[in-house]
């Protein structure tokens, strides 16, 4: 099991007039784990893209709010990577408050994908190479 | 049953650098799609917040990305009431290309809330009331 | 001179927690406004990316908020062209609420540039064409 | 003069189909530069907001773009404020890509306002005298 954690401070514009972060927002920041999850085992989304002629669209997606998010909170955001991904990967969210109450918890499914032919491709070996460090295979 | 639909033209703001409708983006969609259907009833959901003392925070929310939505289309968003709220609201929405073809799928499970208190109560009698039109109570 | 009109129901994802608009949101309405007003003369700026290998990146904005916008509020976006366009064009703004007051007034200037080169180049034929027909040229 | 300066990571949701930050992102990260600036002085724009009763909306935005930013780019946003506020305040905004290059400029101007009461009022005290450190008073 791959596990990573990041904070990231709640901006303004993204609260709403009731006065919590609003339901759309949460995305961003599942984004934001992910990316830096993956950052942190050295695989760069953006190198992907760009020199691997991978990208990443979301399949699907599940939100629970369990709490509000307020303006200003330094959030932490932890995503787990429960299975070694093969045509896809799912990562697992979950978002403290600073007080490290659960506010949230979700689950993106992201497929892989050439960039050219658009066509659905197994996980890149970069990938797999480095998240197979943390399971027993 | 009750169905809604209502269009909206996609925004360069809501699309990202892979040329989609970026995946974070669609729960705003949704938030339109709910309002205007609620208004379609009478139900202003500004109104039962300012004059009602409402307020409905998602409690969670599932999205099925099929298809990509492009910059500068004209979707349109179906939004399916298909059981009298109590406690919570559902809303199904499904959302179609200029094709007429499905791109995304989803619910949204809304809590109704005491502004003032913040506690959960049941759904309003003025929603109950007009949607009880659509089924056969 | 050209004026456009068009109207914009504010989002609830629009607002922030201070009740109102999030100022960084114009910008959006801004870009519904110019995207309308030349869609009214036959110009799709998707059509421009697409089959005329045109982008227009903005080069400068200057706003001024003068009333709050709010929740729910039907605006109305006012687009102002007073120059013919040569190697840039200057999208003046103006936002009313329901009461036809003004809220917001701003500038947008945007340049016209290659696609593959990213080069600046001079206003197309096919825009010049339609907006020359409200100059006295 | 008072500069400060705090590092922003671009998300993929930040970028639009051009490829670059879409323009209207950029009052967001102009945002989490002042209040970064306020913070490093002691100054929390929640606390003034939640326990001193004042608000800050913004009154003007002006924004020159003079390069893309990127998506996963680094950017360092440079708050700047020059003079002491008295019943606004002036953040005059630089961003500067991993290059060190320049990329945005902006000054965004802000009053202060009493949240019941809605009127403006001068500058709190608590900002003033954190401020004045940085100026031959």
């Amino acid at each position: 099991m791959f596990v990573h954690e990041t904070q990231i401070r709640v901006r303004y514009s993204e609260t709403d007039r009731m006065n919590y972060v609003y339901y759309g927002n949460y995305p961003q920041y599942f984004e934001v784990g992910r990316v830096e999850a993956m950052r942190s085992i050295g695989i760069s989304y953006k190198d992907l893209e760009e020199n691997h002629g991978v990208m990443m669209p979301v399949k699907s997606m599940s939100i629970k709010y369990l709490r509000p998010v307020f303006y200003d909170e330094l959030i932490t955001v932890k995503t787990i990577v429960s299975a070694l991904p093969e045509r896809s990967i799912n990562f697992h969210v979950e978002i403290f408050n600073e007080k490290g109450e659960i506010t949230t918890g979700g689950t993106v499914s992201l497929a892989f994908v050439n960039i050219e032919t658009k066509e659905s491709i197994p996980c890149p070996e970069i990938l797999i190479k480095q998240l197979a460090k943390y399971f027993d295979v």
